[in-house]
C-alpha cells in the first residue's frame, strides 16, 4: 500500500515497490487518503510520487473490474477524479517514474504538474489501441491537453513503448536521471516550488483545463 | 489517375505521376474508391500514399470549381470527407510527399498519421493568404489539431513555402529522405504498423478529434 | 506616452523609454490611435512595437486600477479588446521585447504575429500566481492557443522568468538579438511580410482563433 513521508516542504508519496500499483479501490482509497492529508497541511508544500521496484503504475484493475462489472462505472468516475484532483491541484506535483507507467498509470502521471523518468529501465506506454480498449473522454481530453499533437497522436493510436530519452525527446516527461538519483531529481524539481501552494494555484489550473476538468468530471454513462 | 498496388500488408497509392493531383470529382472518385478497398480488406493493413513527379497534390481544382459554381458547397463538403475518413481511418496511413503539397492537397496530407517527404525538393504550403482564400472552418481546424500553436500560425497566415528540412524543423512532416529512397521510407516507416488496423483504432481517433471531425462532417453553407 | 514611426512599409510603435509602459488608459487610448493609424493606412505594411529603456510593458496599471474599482469590468474589457485586435490584425506585427514583458504585458506580447527578445537582459513572466491573481479566461484562452502545452502550463502555474535564451527554448519567442540589433532584426522580420496584410488574413485568424476571440470580447462579469 502506498505510504506518505514528508521531507522538509517535500510529501513523497512511496507507492508500493512490490506491486504493479493497478488502481485496486483499496489503493484508490489510500492514495486519495495521502493527497487529503496534503491538502490538509498548511504552508508552502510539494507532492512527489515514487515506485521502488520495476512499476510505478499500470493503471486500473482490469482483473477487479471483470469481477465487479456492475461497478465499473463508479470506478471509472473515481478514477477520472483522481485525474482531476491532481491536474488541478494548488500543490505542484512531480511524478518520479521509476518503472512502467501503463494505461490509466501513465494518464495519472500526466496529470501531474511534472514527470521525472528513469533512464535505463521501464517505459512510458499508452496500450489501449492493442487491448482494444477505446479511451473515455476525459482520458483523451487530459492526454491531449498535455501533449503536444504529434506525441499524443503517436501515443494514443500507435501504444508505442517510450523509454526515459525516448519520453524526453516527445516531451512526455520533463527531465530523465539515473535510477539511484530518480528520487532526488524529483525532489530537488518539487522542493523550489513549494512556495506556490496557493489557492490562486487551483483557481490557474481549473481556467487553463476548463475543457478537460468538466470532461474528467463527467459522470460515465451508466 | 491513381493507382492502388499492394505490398505484402502494406497498399500504396499511387497519384498520378504526370499531373498536379488536384482534387477533380473524378479523382476524387478514384480516391475513395480505393480507400473503399483498403477498408474492405481484412487483417493487417496499412496505406502509403505517394506521386511520382513533381508533385503530391495541389488541392482544390479550382478551375473546376470556377466551372461549377453552382456545386461548389457539395465538393467542398466531399474534400472535408476526404480529410475526415483519413483522419479517423483505423489504417495507419502515410504520406510519402514526393514534391509539392499545397493547399487543400497539404491538408490531406496533415490528415494522415505520419508524413515523409523528399529532402531536395518540393514544398509544403498552405498559399490561401496569399490567393485571398480563407480556410473553412472544418479545414482551420483540422490543420490546428495536426500542428503545434506556432506553425500552424506560421503556415497559414502567411503562406511559408517549406523545404523537406524545414518542414522537419517545423514538426510538419516526421521525417525526410532523398529522393530514390522516399517510397522505401515511407512504407518501412508503415508496415510495423500494419498489426494497429482494429477497430478501437477508429474510435480513439474518433475521441481525440472530435472536434475536428465534427467540424469537418457540418455541411458547407448553401 | 507612445510615438508611431513609419519606416518604409514598416511601422514602429516606440513605447515610452522613460516608463514600465503600463496600461493606464491615457497610454492606450494612445496605442489605440497609433492601432487605428496603421489599420487605415493603405497598401504593404507591417507593425513593429518597442520599448526603448528595461520594460517593454509590465501591463496591467493597477494603482490606477485600485483608485478605480468601479471601473475595473470596462478597463478589462479595453484591455481584452486591445489584445483581440493585436491577435486578429491582418497586420504582422512584431514585438520587440527590448525588456521586462510581464503580465498583461506578456500576454499583449503573445498576442503579436512574432516575437524578438533581447539576449542579455530582461525577462519574460506571468506573474499572477505569485501575486494572487487569477486570469481571466480569455487571457488563459489567449496564453493556450500561442504557446505550447508544456510551456503555457509552466509559464502559468510557476511564474517562471524566462530570460532571452530561455524564452527561445520555451518556444515564447521565435528569435533573440543582441540589445542594439534588437529594433533592426524585428524590423528585418516584418518588412518581408508587409505584403501579406491582406483583408483575407484577418479572416484567416478570426477562424483559426475564433475560441481565443470569442472568449477575450465576452465582457467581463460586473
Amino acid at each position: 500500500m502506498p505510504k506518505l513521508e514528508r521531507d522538509g516542504e517535500v510529501f513523497v508519496l512511496h507507492l508500493d515497490p512490490d506491486d504493479e500499483n493497478r488502481f485496486h479501490p483499496d489503493r484508490l482509497a489510500a492514495v486519495e487518503a495521502a493527497l487529503d492529508e496534503v491538502d490538509a497541511a498548511a504552508g508552502p508544500r510539494a507532492l512527489v510520487t515514487v515506485g521502488g521496484g520495476k512499476f510505478w503504475s499500470t493503471g486500473l484493475d482490469l482483473d477487479w473490474l471483470l469481477s465487479n462489472a456492475d461497478r465499473s462505472a463508479a470506478y471509472l468516475d473515481r478514477v477520472h477524479a483522481l485525474f482531476a484532483r491532481t491536474l488541478a491541484s494548488p500543490v505542484v506535483t512531480v511524478a518520479a517514474l521509476n518503472g512502467h507507467t501503463f494505461a490509466a498509470g501513465a494518464m495519472w502521471a500526466l496529470a501531474h504538474d511534472l514527470r521525472v523518468m528513469r533512464l535505463d529501465r521501464g517505459f512510458f506506454c499508452l496500450p489501449e489501441v492493442d487491448l482494444d480498449l477505446p479511451f473515455q473522454s476525459g482520458m483523451s481530453a487530459l492526454i491531449r491537453a498535455r501533449l503536444t499533437p504529434a506525441t499524443a497522436h503517436e501515443a494514443m493510436t500507435t501504444g508505442r513503448r517510450y523509454g526515459g530519452g525516448q519520453a524526453l525527446a516527445a516531451g512526455i516527461v520533463d527531465a530523465v536521471a539515473q535510477a539511484d538519483q530518480l528520487l532526488a531529481a524529483a525532489v530537488e524539481r518539487a522542493r523550489p516550488l513549494a512556495a506556490k501552494a496557493r489557492p490562486v494555484r487551483a483557481q490557474i489550473k481549473e481556467t487553463l483545463y476548463a475543457e478537460t476538468l468538466t470532461a474528467l468530471r463527467t459522470p460515465t454513462a451508466r
